[in-house]
C-alpha cells in the first residue's frame, strides 16, 4: 500500500521543474513553499539551473544528497512518466504532480499516458496524487507545495494556534474549490489540518486521502469536492470508516446536471454517474451534501466545534435581541426542518423576572438590546440552554464588535465549554475580525448565514442520530448458501430475459411472492388452469420478445367465465403476433387477480459504478408524473426499507390518510428487504428487475407481485 | 397626504429626547447624526439640557428658532403622545419615534397608546413613522438619525462615488435587518439610497415609504423586510406601482412558521397572516422573494447593474479558469432553473482557436487559467457573451487579487456597458476588498456565492418575462352591471349556506356550469327526473346542515334503474337523519353522472386581509397527501389561470402524460377565470365556494362541475 504519509509528512521534498521566476507556475510553488518554516529539506530538480529561488538546485532526483519522500512535479506533459519512473528508481515514496494535460484531454494520448502514471505508481508502490492538481498544503509540518494564491503571502498564521482539536481537511479534486474551502474558512479562524487536490486521480484518489488522514487521528471533519468517485470499494470501506470514527464527510459532487457532467468530464476527465446513485451512497453513510462554499464551510464549523455534543434532537431555543432577526431565524429554523417549541413555563418564569415588558420568552426569546446587555448575553444563552424543552441554542447578535463577546469572556467560555447541548451563534450584520477571532477563542461557532446556521444544527442532529443506527445496526444476512447456489445455477441456465412465470420461482427463494406462475400453452390449457381458481383471473403473453405486454395488447383482465378466458387467449396471441410477428411467444399465463392495493413500483437497476441500486415508488401517476421514487444500495434491514419508503412525498398514501386502512407496511418492508438481498447476492448477473405493479393490501393482507421481470447482464 | 419627503430630506431636524452620553441610545442618535454633513440645523430638544454635544438644546419643540420638517423623537412612552401633539402644532410634517413599548407589549394599553398615535399623525397629516423603529438614513442628503451602529464612525462614504444610478433603499419593521442590509451591502460596494426602518408601522407603513421613494425616482431597486401588511390597498397599489415602473421589490416576509408568527407578533405587534396568501400576492406582483440576508443583497445588486438589460431568455453561458468551479456553477445553474446549453459551432470554433487542448468550449467554456490570462479574461467572456445561444454570461474569477481586473479595466468596462446581455461574476475565493472595489467601478455584479448568482440570472430574466406580459396584459372585465345586481340579490336573499342547488343558479351567471338543479322532494318527484335523463345518475341531499355530504351516506352514485332510485332516495333520507336528526332538508338532487375526468378542486376563500383567494388543485390525493394546490387573488385572465395551473407538481397529468388524451386545459382555464371574476365581484358577500371536484374531460369535452357550495361571509 502507497504511503500517503510520505505525502503530508515528508522527510525531504524536491521539486521536479523549479524555476526562478515566481511569476511562472514553475516558480510559485517553491517561492510559497518556502514561506512555510517545513523543517526538512527542500530540492529544486532543474536541468538548466544551478541555484533557483537561492537553493541550491540538481539536475536529477537522482543527484539529491539524501533520499527524499516526496517529489512535486510540474514538468510538461510528455517528461511525466520518464520522470515518474526515475522517483520510483530514486526510492521516492510520494509524487504530486501537478502538470495537465492527460486523461482531460480530447484524444486517447492523454488517457493512455494518465494509465502509464498508474502503472508506474504501482510498480514502486508510490503515493501520486494528481496528474492535474493544483498541489497540497500540509499545514502542521508546514509543507505548502502549491501554486495556489492561498498559502501565499499569508497575513495570518496558517491555522489559529488556540485551535487544539475539531481540525479541517480539505480534499478536493478541483485545486480551484480545494483552496476556496481553506480561503473561505480561514477568515473564520477554523482550523484546516490539510488541503489536498487531487486532479485526475490516476493513482491516489481522495478517498485514500481522506482513509489516512482519518488513520492519523488528527482532523474531525472533512469537506470534500468531487467530480466522480473512482473506486467504489475504497469510497465503500472509508465512508464506514469516516461514520464509525465520528468523523462527518461533507461533500459536493459535481455532475447533478448534464452542463456540470459536461464540465466534469472536460477537465478532470471524470464520468459523473447518476446523480440518484450517488445521493442514495451518500445516504447509506450519512454523508452530508453541502450546495455552496459557504454553507459547507460553516456546517465544518459547527461539527469542529460541537461534534463532541450534538444535538439529541431538533428542538431549538432561539435567544434574540433583535425581533426581527429572531423571527427570521425562526421561520428559516422551521424551513429546515427543526423544530422551535414554546419554552417551558419554568424556564420562562426565570427569564419573564429579567427582561423588559416589550420583550418575550417564549421563544424565540426577544430579551431586548438592553435587557440583553444587562442579564447577560451568556446568561441569557444560558437559561434557554439549560430548558428541558431543547436540545441546542441559537443566539442571534451582531458582530460589529469584539467587545460585546470580551467583556463576557469568561462567562461564554464557560458556556461553550461546559455543555452538552450545542450553541451556534448568528450575527445579521457582516461581523468585524475581531469579533470572528474573540468567538472563535471563546469556542461559539459564528455564523453569518441563517440558512447555514440552521442548516448546520439540523445536519448535526441528523448525524447523531445516524450514527446511532449505524453503530447498533445488525449485519445483514442475506441468502444461504444452498439458496445462493440454486438462483445462481437458475440464472446460469436461463437466457437473458425470464419472463414473469420464470421470474416468479427464481424470485421466490428469497422470499420474495409465492413463486406461483401457471402457464398455458392453448386457450383449453388457459381454461382449465382458470377452473381451479376460484376468483377472476388475468392473462398475460409471456414472451421475451414483449416487454410491455399492455402496449402489445396482450394483456386480459379479471375475465370470470370459461368463455371469456378462451376468447381472452386467442386475442393475447393475435395481438401479440401482430404487435412482433418474430416474437418468441412461450405461452399465456393464468393468474388470480390480485385484490385491490395501494399501487407502488420494486425494482432494481445495475449502476455502473456501484452495482445494484434498490427502487422504489408509488406506482402509477405517482412515479410517471411525480417521480417520486426513492433509491438505496443493497443489501439493507428493515429499518432502512422503512425510511426509505419515508423519503416517498406520497409515503402518507400507505398511512391510510384518507380514511381507509393503512396499508400492509410490514409486508412491502419484507418484499423491499428480500429483494435487496436477492439483487445483493445475484447482482453480477442481473441488470434490471422489475416489480410493477406491486399491490400493498391494508395492514395484515399482505402485498402481491401483480408483474415481475428479470433481465440478465450481459455476460 | 402626509409628506414622506419632508422624513427623507427635512430643512433641518428636531431630536427630541438627546442626551449628552453616546453611551446611551439617546445620546447615539445625535452622536451618530453629527458625523454626517446634514445641511439642515440639527436641534436637540432637552428637558434637562442646555447643550447636547455641542449643539445649543431647547426644551421643547415649540421653542426652535425656526419651525422644522422632522422630529426624531426617543423619550419615554407615556411621554410620546403629547409630544407628538406638540409637534403637530408645531407644523413639524414627519416624525420617526424609536421609542419602544406600543403595541408589542403585552395588553392593551400599549395597542391603545399606539392607536393614539396613529389618531394624532392623521389629525396633523403627519409623516409618522415608527413607534419601536431604529431611524432611518438618507445618503444623499447625509441624514442619519439613527442609533444603529452601521452609520456610526463609518470607515467609507455612505455610498461609493462612482454609482451614479441603480441605487438601492432598504425597509423593513426590523431595525436591526434593515440596517444589515446596508451593512452587508455597502462592503459589495452597493449605492444604497435609504434605509429606513418602520417598526410597529402606527401610521406610515413600509409600501408608503416605497412609494414616495419610487416618486422620487433616484432609486431602482428595494428590499423589503416585512412582518405584516398593514394595509393591503397600500401593498397592491405600490406594488403595481413598482412593477409599472420596472423597480424590482425584493422581499422577506417574517411568519412562514408558527415560532417565526409568535416572534413577529410579539415584538411589532404584526398579524403574520396566512403565508400562501402572501405567497399568491407576491406572485401576482412579481414581487421577489429572498430567504437570507446575503442573497437579497447579492440579487439586489444584479438589479442595481444590469436592471437596464435584463436577460430575455433563461440560458447561460458560463465562462472559467476553474474547471471544478464550472461544474459547480453549472449544476447550480440547472439547480435554479437556468439552461447551459452547448455553445454554438461558430462561437466554439472562434474560442477553441485560442485555448489549449486541455481546455474546452462547449459550456461551461474551461479556457483554463494560462488561457484566460492569455486571451484575456473580457475577450473570453465577449466571445461567449456574443454567441447566440445564450442570454447572459456568468464569469467565473478568484476575486483575491485587484490586479486581475484592474489590468484589463478598459476592456471589462467596455464589456459591462456597452451589452445587452447581463454579465455576473462568481468568486469561488474571498474577494479582496480592492477587488471588490475594481469591478464595482468596472460596472461588473461580483458575487460570493454560486447560488446567489445563478438564482440572481433566474429572477432577471423572470422579471422581464413578468414585467413583459404584465405591461401587456389587458383590463380583466368581470360580471356586467346586470349580472352583478342580478347575483348581489340572489345573495342578500339567501341563507347563510347555499347548497348545491342554490349554487349552480347563481354560479352559472358567471358562465360556471349550466346552473342545471333538478331537484326532488320524494322519492317518485326523484324517479321522474331520472326518468327525463339519458345517463344513470346521482342522487346528493341537499341541507345547509349537512356539508359532508358523503360521509354522512347520503350520496349515492351510478343509478340505472327506477328500482335503484327509488331505494337510494329513500335510504338518503334516512341517512340524513341519522347523521343529524335536525337537519333542515330541502330535498335530494337528482343529476347526470358526470362522464370520467380528471379530478380537480377549485374553491375561494376569504383572507382577513387580502379578501378573496382562489385555490386550485389536483383533487383527490394530490390535494390531501401532497398539499398540491395554487392560490391567487382575484380577479385574473386565461393566461394567469394556465400559469396557476402550472405551478401545480401534478399539472403534467393534464397533459395526458400517461398516454390518455390531454385534458380539456381550455375549459378549466374559463372555468377558473369565470370563479375568480365571480369572487371578485361578491367577494364581500362570501367566506367560501367550494367546487370539489371538478372533472375536466378530454380536450373538446369540455368540464363538470360535479359538486358545488358557497358559504356566505358572517354578515
Amino acid at each position: 500500500m502507497p504511503d500517503i504519509g510520505a505525502l503530508l509528512s515528508p522527510n525531504a521534498v524536491a521539486v521536479i521543474g523549479a524555476a526562478p521566476d515566481d511569476e511562472m507556475l514553475r516558480g510559485r510553488i517553491l517561492y510559497v513553499m518556502k514561506q512555510h518554516p517545513f523543517a526538512g529539506a527542500i530540492y529544486p530538480v532543474s536541468r538548466s539551473h544551478g541555484e533557483v529561488q537561492g537553493l541550491k538546485a540538481y539536475p536529477s532526483i537522482e543527484d539529491l544528497p539524501e533520499r527524499v519522500d516526496l517529489a512535486i512535479m510540474i514538468i510538461p506533459a510528455q517528461f511525466v512518466p520518464d520522470e515518474l519512473e526515475r522517483c520510483g528508481k530514486a526510492g521516492v515514496k510520494a509524487v504530486q504532480i501537478l502538470t495537465s494535460g492527460f486523461a482531460e484531454e480530447i484524444g486517447d494520448d492523454g488517457a493512455k499516458a494518465q494509465q502509464q502514471l498508474r502503472e508506474i505508481a504501482e510498480r514502486y508502490d508510490m503515493a501520486v496524487v494528481g496528474p492535474n492538481s493544483e498541489g497540497f498544503a500540509s499545514t502542521k509540518v508546514a509543507l505548502c507545495p502549491t501554486f495556489s494564491p492561498t498559502f501565499n503571502n499569508q497575513t495570518r498564521p496558517r491555522v489559529p494556534e488556540w485551535r487544539k482539536n475539531g481540525h479541517i481537511a480539505a480534499v478536493a479534486q478541483s485545486g480551484g474549490i480545494g483552496f476556496a474551502f481553506y480561503d473561505r474558512g480561514r477568515p473564520k479562524e477554523l482550523p484546516f489540518s490539510y488541503v489536498v487536490t487531487t486532479g485526475n486521480e490516476a493513482a491516489i484518489n481522495g478517498f485514500d486521502v481522506i482513509e489516512h488522514i482519518i488513520d492519523r487521528n488528527d482532523t474531525d471533519v472533512f469537506l470534500m469536492f468531487m467530480e466522480d468517485v473512482k473506486d467504489p470499494d475504497t469510497f465503500r470501506r472509508v465512508a464506514e470508516k469516516a461514520m464509525r470514527a465520528g468523523k462527518p464527510l461533507i461533500v459536493t459532487k459535481v455532475g447533478k446536471s448534464a452542463a456540470g457532467e459536461r464540465a466534469a468530464a472536460s477537465h478532470t476527465a471524470a464520468l459523473a454517474g447518476s446523480y440518484s446513485t450517488y445521493q442514495a451512497m451518500f445516504r447509506k453513510y450519512g454523508i452530508i451534501e453541502g450546495g455552496d462554499t459557504d454553507e459547507m464551510v460553516e456546517m465544518a464549523m459547527g461539527f469542529s466545534l460541537f461534534g463532541h455534543c450534538l444535538p439529541k434532537g431538533k428542538r431549538v431555543g432561539i435567544v434574540t435581541g433583535s425581533g426581527g432577526g429572531g423571527g427570521w431565524m425562526a421561520d428559516t429554523c422551521s424551513l429546515q426542518g427543526l423544530e422551535v417549541p414554546t419554552l417551558d413555563a419554568a424556564t420562562r418564569a426565570v427569564i419573564d423576572a429579567r427582561i423588559p415588558a416589550y420583550g418575550t420568552s417564549q421563544n424565540p426569546v426577544d430579551g431586548t438590546a438592553g435587557a440583553v446587555r444587562e442579564i447577560g448575553y451568556a446568561n441569557l444563552l444560558g437559561m434557554v440552554r439549560d430548558s428541558e424543552s431543547v436540545d441546542a441554542v441559537i443566539g442571534i447578535t451582531s458582530a460589529r464588535r469584539a467587545s460585546t463577546y470580551e467583556n463576557e469572556r469568561a462567562n461564554l467560555t464557560k458556556l461553550a465549554r461546559e455543555t452538552e447541548k450545542p450553541v451556534l451563534i448568528w450575527s445579521y450584520t457582516n461581523p468585524a475580525d475581531e469579533a470572528v477571532t474573540s468567538l472563535s477563542q471563546i469556542g461559539l461557532p459564528l455564523f453569518t448565514n441563517n440558512n447555514n446556521c440552521a442548516r448546520t444544527l439540523y445536519e448535526m442532529s441528523e448525524y447523531r442520530a445516524f450514527r446511532e443506527r449505524f453503530l447498533r445496526a445488525p449485519e445483514i444476512t442475506t441468502g444461504s448458501s444452498a439458496t445462493k447456489s440454486s438462483v445462481k445455477a437458475a440464472l446460469d441456465s436461463a437466457n437473458s430475459v425470464l419472463c414473469e412465470y420464470q421470474a416468479r420461482p427464481v424470485l421466490a427463494e428469497y422470499g420474495i411472492g409465492d413463486g406461483q406462475a401457471r402457464m398455458a400453452k392453448s386457450a383449453q390449457e388457459a381454461v382449465d388452469i382458470a377452473a381451479g381458481i376460484d376468483e377472476p383471473v388475468a392473462l398475460k403473453v409471456q414472451s421475451p420478445d414483449i416487454l410491455h405486454k399492455s402496449e402489445a395488447g396482450a394483456v386480459v383482465l379479471n375475465l370470470k367465465t370459461a368463455d371469456d378466458v378462451r376468447a381472452a387467449y386467442d386475442k393475447i396471441m393475435a395481438s401479440a403476433k401482430a404487435y412482433n410477428s418474430s416474437a418468441d411467444i412461450h405461452g399465456v399465463l393464468v393468474q388470480p387477480m390480485a385484490p385491490a392495493g395501494q399501487e407502488m413500483i420494486l425494482g432494481v437497476n445495475q449502476d455502473e459504478k456501484f452495482g445494484p441500486i434498490l427502487m422504489v415508488g408509488l406506482g402509477g401517476i405517482y412515479v410517471e408524473v411525480l417521480k417520486d421514487v426513492a433509491f438505496s444500495p443493497v443489501p439493507f434491514g428493515t429499518d432502512d426499507a422503512r425510511r426509505l419508503l419515508d423519503q416517498l412525498k406520497g409515503a402518507a398514501l400507505l398511512h391510510g390518510v384518507r380514511g381507509e386502512a393503512p396499508a400492509d407496511i410490514d409486508a412491502l418492508v419484507d418484499l423491499m428487504v428480500g429483494l435487496s438481498k436477492f439483487a445483493a447476492d445475484h447482482g453480477e448477473q442481473i441488470a434490471e428487475i422489475d416489480l410493477n405493479p406491486v399491490l400493498v393490501h391494508p395492514k395484515g393482507q399482505g402485498v402481491s407481485i401483480a408483474d415481475a421481470l428479470i433481465v440478465k447482464s450481459p455476460s
